[in-house]
């Protein structure tokens, strides 16, 4: 009889293979023209789950499909829930990718494409190695159910009202998550925080078309551009604290021993500007990079367009501007808390001579951390220390997971986010990657976590 | 023997087949990529000079070829220099044109078109007065020298540089310009000063991809459109004054009589608020909407664009964004020192975390006005009342005719800015028009004014 090893070694390249076609879908959640690619990619995720040996759902939503599969085996096992989701950021700087970010390939040990790392990949990973102990051992050490979604990166609405009307179907006794990145390259790491994310626009309204900048016009009425300027420099302070009135009442401080932990990690700033190219690093006074990433609250203006911007000039005093906002939260703070805050400090501006409005894009989400005293926290470390063949280390993320603090809420379980990413793995960027190495080890790794559980 | 009124009737409903197909050309200057409809409308041009009995010459520049067209009597005779261009502004607001701008359209009284106001109707009233005149006369009663450019709206830098090398081919001694507008509909009024231009650009370079805002990213790095933000934030002061230092250093200031002057023009406020539709109007304190459109200098963001703003959201931090600039200047104001000083002023800023540069984007131009004692300035006055049957205003114009500060230094002849446009006409604008009313009343002020040399 061959062992789950044998079996993903045999198996190997035609995996790789189905993982390429997983990722050639533009299932881009994002954008409505996608839908049909969304439909597509679902039912691609359903075959993955059928021929996996689990019994397959495609549960239908208001928006895009969630795919469930579960296997049974007893009432007396532990239930662990697998989430991922099919769904990607869009990747329209098409220049700067080096290949199609949908036509995945593979160069110097990395897998180059959109979804890539975030989170087609990682998904993966979690569906063969239950291929693997299904086919070998027609059975699992637990219960297992598997949530693949179509809407993480738009705020999961419809994943959440299924848990709302359906609160059974994912209950659980562990979850499992893979859509985070480690510290480094080969430096196993379990994330034990992830941020809360809000999401809105500013449009600002000036007159009713684009007027000539000069005529009677140039200098008599406001320029939309000059007031959002306006109101974005009066975001944050010199120090670039967040200047909204009750933004950081609910944030917790983390203790001295917190702190230290993040300080002892294998983390340089010569890393963030090496990666970045930036002529210098800057955030918040009294924080580290590390902390301002991960434990403290952003406001970030996601991207910005008004007036004339093509070729040459055009002097015109544009009708309009708009600019997408995103918060990154931490705990406690509430982002239905946050987004009035945000709302009525922009409206006590009272900028002049513009209408200014304010609205709210997309589902937020709360921010989690998970105690490091949890069981199945250590049976992931020594899982990764197994197949890593080096310390695991104790990280956060700055990035955020909205079902996570949902689930967490609902079943008051422990959810481990073990990530396979890499930090440099340009997730949402162009040139998205995923390390072979990383994907190796992590078959190896999710083997060796399921058997915690014999 | 057919008088000039009888030919110019009797030719009137060709004439304006004629100018719809003038306004068909495509003929933006700004965009490389319509150098054919440029070519195309230069060719257009030459025609209409030739058929109005000119002595033409296509002078071949670097750029956008200059349309030349003489009628030399004897050199005893003055010589009258008739300016316009054939290029125009981009269209691309498409959605907001209410017919298409390259498909002209007559709809009550008015004619629609990208061009039908700035510059193509204006300068085609000219060169069918002067056909008429040479039709019906065989001779004129000055010299004349048409000069139709393709570069105005880019800043007229070949015909500088013609100028600069054949500084005899223009000259003259008296230049006519119809490419501004008139106080209201059936407000006679000729423009005694313009407003000069700079245009420039801002480029915010933060990281050199996009990157997540999650991550190691969100709150190290500094956000290169919040930077943007406080870069454009801190051009202007609560006041609404400009903050560059030396800005308002060389400004003219008016004298109370001249400004009794603009006070008792039959302009208001409401006027400016029901075209704009703004909630209410905003400027630089302690001046009327008319002096902070017309001689106060001003520095304005005409666009905008950085990171993701399609459809939905996207969590980045862009890697860069771009502002185009425009101040308009007044006399005495010069725009090469007034580059100098935005320069150095922002650079002065010291914004961390990201690279700013800041550029000039075209040829500047000067401001200019004329003396109010100008004898042809009173033929032109004469001309218009005569033609609208009510007082002539002498007014001025917030936007900018690159030639004309050049013109006058270089010749030291008076200008006259006698422009037939609509104060509402839309100008750079969607839905730009010219009023047929003015047409029919520019044929007939024309010809009076063309009269007054005999």
């Amino acid at each position: 009889m061959t062992s789950v090893s044998d079996y993903l070694k045999e198996n190997y390249y035609n995996h790789l293979e189905e993982l390429k076609e997983f990722i050639s879908f533009q299932s881009i959640s994002t954008q409505s023209k996608h839908k049909n690619d969304i439909g597509n990619c679902s039912k691609y995720v359903m075959d993955l789950l059928f021929k996996a040996g689990l019994k397959t759902e495609k549960i239908e939503t208001n928006g895009n499909p969630i795919i469930y599969g579960e296997w049974n085996g007893s009432d007396i096992l532990q239930t662990l829930l697998i989430y991922g989701h099919y769904d990607v950021q869009p990747a329209d700087s098409s220049d700067l990718w080096e290949t199609s970010p949908f036509e995945p390939s593979f160069r110097q040990g990395y897998l180059f494409g959109r979804g890539a790392s975030d989170n087609k990949s990682q998904i993966f990973l979690h569906i063969k190695v239950i291929e693997a102990f299904l086919q070998v051992h027609k059975k699992l050490p637990f219960n297992v159910k598997f949530c693949i979604e179509g809407e993480e990166e738009v705020g999961s609405e419809s994943l959440f009202s299924i848990i709302e009307e359906f609160p059974d179907k994912l209950r659980s006794d562990i979850v499992l998550i893979s859509d985070t990145s480690m510290l480094g390259e080969n430096v196993p790491s379990i994330c034990t925080g992830l941020r809360g994310l809000l999401g809105f626009e500013i449009e600002v309204q000036g007159p009713q078309f684009d007027l000539p900048s000069g005529s009677f016009y140039g200098g008599a009425v406001q320029n939309p551009i000059h007031a959002i300027a306006e109101i974005i420099s009066r975001l944050r302070d010199n120090n670039n604290k967040i200047k909204v009135p009750h933004f950081y009442e609910d944030v917790y401080s983390l203790s001295e021993e917190e702190r230290l932990q993040l300080v002892n990690l294998p983390f340089d700033d010569e890393w963030l500007l090496n990666q970045t190219k930036v002529p210098s690093l800057y955030g918040e006074s009294g924080f580290s990079s590390l902390e301002r990433a991960w434990i403290r609250p952003t406001i970030e203006v996601n991207g910005i367009h008004g007036g004339y911007t093509s070729e040459g000039g055009m002097t015109v005093i544009p009708s309009k501007v708009i600019a997408k906002l995103t918060c990154r939260l931490v705990p406690n703070q509430n982002p239905n808390k946050i987004m009035e805050y945000v709302e009525k400090y922009i409206h006590s501006m009272e900028i002049d001579g513009v209408n200014v409005k304010v609205k709210q894009t997309s589902e937020s989400s709360f921010p989690y951390s998970i105690s490091q005293s949890e069981e199945s926290l250590r049976f992931a470390v020594e899982a990764l220390e197994d197949a890593f063949d080096t310390e695991c280390h104790l990280i956060k993320a700055g990035g955020s997971i909205p079902i996570v603090a949902e689930l967490y809420k609902r079943y008051n379980c422990p959810i481990i986010l073990m990530g396979f990413g890499l930090p440099n793995g340009n997730v949402h960027g162009p040139n998205e990657h995923f390390s072979m190495d990383h994907y190796n080890k992590g078959l190896y790794a999710l083997s060796n976590f399921y058997n915690k559980f014999c």
